[in-house]
Order: C-alpha cells, then sequence, then structure tokens
C-alpha cells in the first residue's frame, strides 16, 4: 500500500477535464498537497493507507473555483452605495471613501473578510486588483489562499503610489518580496485603457515579456469609455492596446462587455482571455457581454466576482448560474453556456488565464488538491439527476461543506478552520462605524 | 401590560409599507396569529408581557415572500432536462415524465418537498398552478404554509381531469372543500391561452366574477406562443384575452415577457397584475420582460419562481436580485429598481395581485405575522450599511434564519420544524429511482 496524507471518498468527483465527466464512488488520494490519484473508492482504498480520511458519501468534488477578478479588500464597501447612477456612485461615493480610507490596515482587513466568504464558498484561488497588494497577499496567506497579486499601475497619484514610475517599482518590489511563496503568482495589473498612458503602457509590455506575466486589465466595460478614447486617441480601446503590442496571450480583458465583430476575432486570434464579470455588468448597468460570440471563436472565459461594492457577492456559484442563464436568454436558445462549460469557466479556464492550468483548475493526479465539496442533502438539492447542472443551477455556494487548498482543510463542514467567525464580526464593524461616520459628516 | 403569545425584538423591522423604511431596535407583537403592534423595543417590552420571546440581534425582520406563480410539485423534477432547446425539453423530456407520473402522490410528496424549500428560504405563501391542486393543498396545510390554489383548466385531457368542464367542476369542488382553511386562498388557474378555448375562457370569466377570484395565467411568455396565436386567432393572445373579457384587476399575467408598448398601457389601464419570473424567462432562453417601463406605467408585479424544471431553485431571494440586476442592465440605468422595490414585489405587490393585501405582504398591525428573519452575522454579510440594499443584493435565501407564518414559527435556526430532512432525502430519492429508471428505459 503507498502511503498518502488524505483520501477523501465523494459520490460524485468531478474532474472538468475532461468535461462534463461525473465519475461515481470515486476517492481523491492527496500527498504532499497535490493529488496523487483518483480512483474508483474500492481501488483507492486497497492501493492507498492515508493519515487522514474524509468521507462525502452525498457530496460533489469539484476543484476550487477560481475568481479570474476581483478587488478583495472592496469587502469593507459591500453595499455602501448602491442604487445610484454609475457616475454618482463612482464620483461622490466610492472614491472619496477610497481616497480617504484605503491603507495597508484596510487592504489586509478587508481581504481577509473576501478570502473569510470567498473560501466559504468554494473559491480558492483569486486575481486581485487593488492598491497595497502585498497586504492582500499577506491576507490570503494568513487564511490559507491561493492568489494571483496585481502589481497595479494607474497613471495618477494615490495613497499607495505617486506615479507609474513608482506602480512599476512597488509591484516589483511586491514580486521580489513574494515570489517564493507557492500559494502566490503575480499579474501585471494596468488599471484599464482610460487611466493608463501609452508611454507606462510600453514600459508595461516589456516587463510583461520579461516576466511572463499575465496582464491583468479592465476592458471596454462601458459604452462611456470606449467614446472617450476615440475623442482623445481617435480608436477604440482595444485597438489602442492592440497597437501598443498588449493584446496577445498574456492578456486577461476583464469585462470584455463591448465589443464589435472584429474585436471578438481580434480577441480570438491573439489568443487572449476574457474575465466574464455578469452580476457586475448587470448591477453597473454596463450591458451583456456577447459570451456565446466569443466562446464560439474560441475564446478562453473565466469567471469574475468583480468587488463587492459592484456585485455584494464574492460568489462563483452566483457567477456560473448567471453566465448561463444570461447566454441562453441573450442568444435565444436554452442549449447555450450547458452547465459543464460554466463548471469550467469558474475553475480550469480561469486557471488557464493566469497560466496556472498546469497547478490548478482540474482534478488530476500531479496538480495542486484545491478542491471543494459540494453537499446534496437539504431539501432545495433533492432529487438530483445530473450533478454538473446541479451544481450550476440547484446549488448555492452555501451548499459548499468543506474546501482545500494544496491539501490544506480550509473549510470543514461549512465553517471556517482559520478565523473565527467573531473576528471578522469585530473587524467589519470597526470599518463600518469609520466609513458610516464620514457618510453622516 | 396586555399580553402577547410572541414578542420578536429585531435589530432592524422592515415594513416594506411604508416603502424604504428600516425601523432599528424595533419589536413585534403576535395574538392569535396576527400582528398587534410595532414599536420601538423598549416601549414593545413596557406594553407587552408575551407567552414566548425571540431575539434576533443580529437580523433583519421582513413579511414573509410571496411566490407569485410556481408549480409546487415540480420539485421532483428539479435538473430532470437541463441545458435542452425549448421544444425538446418540453416535448420529449417534461411532457412524457408528467403524463406517466403525476399522480395525486407525485403532487402531494413534490408539494411537500417544495414547501420545504420554500419555508427555508423565507417564502411563506405560494400561487400554485398544478394538477391535482387539492394535494398540493394538504401538502402545503401539513407544512403549515400559506398558499393561494390554482383552479386549473386547459382544453385537454389529463390523468386529472377529461376535459373543460371536468377542470373545471374539479376547481369548484375543491374550493368549497377547502374554503374554511384560513391558510388557502383561490385563483381561477386557466393555463394559457394556446391551451384554453374562447368557450371555455368564456365559462370562466363569469365564475371568476362571480366568485371574486383573481386569474392565474401564463400570458406572452415566448414570442413562437405570439405567432402561433396570430395564426389561430388572428389576434395577437393580449388582445384576445381583452375580446373575451379576461383583462382587468382579476389578471395575473404570467411572465409578460413580449409585450408592444400598447400592451403594456392596456395591462396598466386595465388594473391588472404581473408575475415576473426571471430567473425562468432566462433558463427557458425567452427573454428579458420590460419591467422598468411596466413599473413606469404603475402595473402592480409580484415576483415568482416558476417551477423547478425551469428554474431549479425556489428562491425569491435568488428572483429579487435577479429582478432588479436585469432591470439595470436593460434601461442602462444603475439606479432602476432599486432594493426597496425588489422587496416590496416579494411580498406586498405580490399579496395585492392575489387579493391578500388586506391579510399579508406587510409588517402591519391586523396583518397575519407571516414573517421571515435574515440574520447579517456571516462574513458575506458584513459590513451592513443599508439592510434593505443587503437583503437583496447581499443576502441569499440560506441567511433566512427564522419564519412564521400565522404566528406559528416554521423555521428555527435555518431548520425546520416540521419535516424531518431525513424524511424529505428518502421522499426525493424514491422519486428520484422511479424517473430515472424511465429516463434509462
Amino acid at each position: 500500500m503507498e502511503s498518502a496524507d488524505l483520501l477523501i471518498d465523494a459520490r460524485w468527483v468531478i474532474p472538468v477535464n475532461p468535461a462534463g465527466l461525473a465519475l461515481e464512488h470515486h476517492s481523491v488520494a492527496v500527498r504532499d498537497g497535490r493529488i496523487l490519484t483518483v480512483l474508483p473508492r474500492t481501488q483507492a482504498h486497497a492501493a492507498y493507507a492515508a493519515s487522514e480520511y474524509v468521507s462525502l458519501p452525498a457530496h460533489a468534488l469539484i476543484p476550487g473555483l477560481v475568481n479570474l477578478h476581483t478587488h478583495a479588500s472592496m469587502a469593507l464597501l459591500r453595499g455602501y452605495a448602491d442604487d445610484l447612477p454609475l457616475a454618482q456612485w463612482l464620483q461622490d461615493r466610492i472614491w472619496p471613501a477610497e481616497a480617504r480610507h484605503v491603507s495597508p490596515e484596510f487592504v489586509y482587513d478587508g481581504t481577509l473578510l473576501a478570502c473569510a466568504e470567498m473560501l466559504r464558498g468554494g473559491i480558492t484561488c483569486f486575481n486581485e486588483m487593488y492598491l497595497y497588494p502585498a497586504e492582500a497577499g499577506r491576507a490570503a496567506l494568513d487564511m490559507g489562499m491561493r492568489a494571483a497579486l496585481g502589481m497595479i499601475v494607474v497613471d495618477a497619484p494615490t495613497a499607495y503610489a505617486t506615479d507609474a514610475e513608482d506602480y512599476v517599482a512597488k509591484g516589483l518590489s511586491l514580486r521580489d518580496a513574494l515570489r517564493e511563496q507557492p500559494l502566490l503568482s503575480f499579474c501585471m495589473a494596468p488599471h484599464a485603457p482610460y487611466s493608463v498612458s501609452d508611454r507606462t503602457f510600453s514600459r508595461l509590455i516589456t516587463l510583461a515579456e520579461e516576466l511572463d506575466l499575465p496582464v491583468h486589465m479592465h476592458v471596454h466595460e462601458s459604452p462611456g469609455e470606449i467614446e472617450r478614447s476615440l475623442t482623445a486617441h481617435g480608436l477604440r480601446p482595444l485597438e489602442r492596446l492592440r497597437r501598443l503590442g498588449l493584446v496577445g496571450p498574456n492578456l486577461i480583458a476583464v469585462h470584455a462587455v463591448h465589443l464589435t465583430h472584429e474585436e471578438i476575432e481580434l480577441l480570438a486570434n491573439s489568443g487572449c482571455s476574457v474575465a466574464h464579470c455578469p452580476s457586475s455588468n448587470l448591477k453597473l448597468a454596463n450591458g451583456f457581454a456577447p459570451v456565446t460570440g466569443m466562446l464560439a471563436h474560441g475564446i478562453n472565459i473565466g469567471l469574475g466576482t468583480d468587488g463587492s461594492a459592484s456585485n455584494n457577492r464574492l460568489d462563483l456559484f452566483q457567477e456560473m448560474r448567471q453566465a448561463s442563464l444570461l447566454a441562453k436568454a441573450t442568444s435565444g436558445d436554452a442549449s447555450a453556456l450547458p452547465a459543464h462549460i460554466a463548471l469550467s469557466m469558474a475553475t480550469l479556464d480561469g486557471a488557464r488565464a493566469l497560466h496556472l492550468d498546469h497547478a490548478i483548475g482540474s482534478i488530476e493526479p500531479g496538480k495542486f488538491a484545491d478542491l471543494a465539496a459540494v453537499e446534496f442533502t437539504a431539501p432545495e438539492m433533492l432529487p438530483c439527476y445530473d450533478p454538473i447542472s446541479h451544481i450550476v443551477y440547484s446549488a448555492g455556494r452555501e451548499n459548499v461543506s468543506h474546501v482545500w487548498v494544496a491539501g490544506q482543510a480550509l473549510v470543514e463542514n461549512h465553517s471556517l478552520k482559520r478565523v473565527p467567525k467573531n473576528d471578522l464580526e469585530k473587524l467589519a464593524g470597526l470599518w463600518q462605524n469609520t466609513l458610516s461616520m464620514e457618510t453622516r459628516a
């Protein structure tokens, strides 16, 4: 018998690769944080002696979900300014609150809260874009969570950095300081075409290529930014990015709501990835991304929650369901974006965009044991004819019972193992008081 | 001191009428199943001595949610046939399964399961349309839940009834048998314009007027049914219904997705109500109901989940969120359909459509104590700046901790009081086996 650290038996193991497969009564063996094998239950128990056994008799075991776009610490601004027109929301509420309050402490505390939420909902990895990314990384590590940290760059001063050169320098030193952390990876994160100059972009391209980093950027989120680009540059943002050399396999185009047919072809032919954030696009009234068209062109699409101020739920179950339902309604075809594609978008396709698909995103031998168990026993989960459709259309994040990152159990029986709920309530309460006083003043 | 059966203290009481109000640290006193008063906590405790006290220190107390359109027992077909084109879904999967399996036992068991799901998610009343409505009513009563039973009529034979006259007779005897049940009310429920003849409609109008019953009917759900009506009758369905005299304050037009501007005006001027079912409309690829336009015309709109085969979640938190997000995206205005309107749609406006707004739908003295508590302590609910926006954009049904119907506690600390989970698992398992064997045969 071979030894294993952990042997998990599940009613269904859904590896995601190959797509659409649900293995019944299988087991996953884990050693040193990685998946050793996926075998029928009896074979697995004959072959492995494990230090720990976990039985999931009415559960589906899926790869941990990959949140391809968020601003984690904005969890502290959840519901801070809802139901406002976009410009008022940003200019009167979000930006002033950020200018006054965003600090290393804000980012650490907010990311802690966001990680707690994401882990409880089966998310094991998030792609982060915000100020003070080192603090976000510290919080992710303290929670045991995997993160891709955005080395953020904006051509505007903030408390975090004075100018583009300073942002770049801080991003590089962040990467130097944390690159040995096995749970962390890095992206260049120029905020958006409208907030970054040609000169800065040119500097970033060189860096992204030298360091072989994904480029995480908001792209074509709203019609307004396209009009302003036409005025300022005489070009739509994507065409400007193309001329600057940024449209390639490293690009993670976030939102990508407003695209011409030619732009869809450009993204496809260039091997770009898209981070689709359906709830955020609806809530900020930005519209419907042309997802079925992009999928038909073979574009790799992952799912993102965006930050809590523009979605309120860091919940990829919601985004899987939303992506699939919207694709059906906008295409007029109830068979569009079936459940197994939505699950792949939320796992393997997100990992691929982050250049992490060799390590995470599916349940395959050699990959890290980033796993989530979805429990199928509550009345609202009965009966079950197809576990994959059940995960997307019936389940919610509340049905996630167990979560592992690199083989470490972080959620057991629906409860976080590392941070007590009381601590998070206290932390959120303190920030809420600070921010609310601000509002009333 | 006056006596009360129950005194509930809540961090927030959200009465819904007046709209947008959140009363802090208030209490609700209940006697004989009805709300006596809503008072600040200290005043309430000075004025009332109660047999039972419930403290909800980090919760919002809201009116129980009203599900304005469902086919409850289709819970047994949850996920039975997902990701199929509409015609194939109906003709190859749903209709054959129904023809073989729908029986009084199917409807009783399925409704039991649906009630368990709905109650756990804060739904206290549902508007039912399916075969064997007496069995649905029996299940609702056994669960302690409020229901409006549809006296269903279709011009086609089923196991339940042979022809229109038989449906009508069965509907009338259902009402005669159950009209003294305080938790039950009744609607005429002609299935849809395409499945009911002019002759039958004429009979139903007279009955609905004589008995003063709402008329619960699918209307303009898909473009295809409008085209077929033009072919068969030379009229769009709503115009046909108008000529037949069915378009008036009794009508609950379910779906109402495909409407001309004139049809919106017709519904508004006639005092009709609409049952908006956003998730179902997306999943079956029927499109986007013109909700902001209907609201601008003053149409009363409630929310429905539809049945579990076309939504998979009997979850009005999902529908509130979905209604609000879709209204923003389709109108291009992030301030469209704000949270307090979504909450009103899911409560008081649904009650109004059922002619039950004198009795339920808001937290007001004299109304029945149909109440739900939403707990705000989980990490994903922190912090909270506005409890109403929190309920719609951040909360899920999993945050519902307590539910009362007519003062009877049916959910406490997230658990059902009446039916053990094991019983429901067994019941769902039996039906799943029966239906799955069918599929493989």
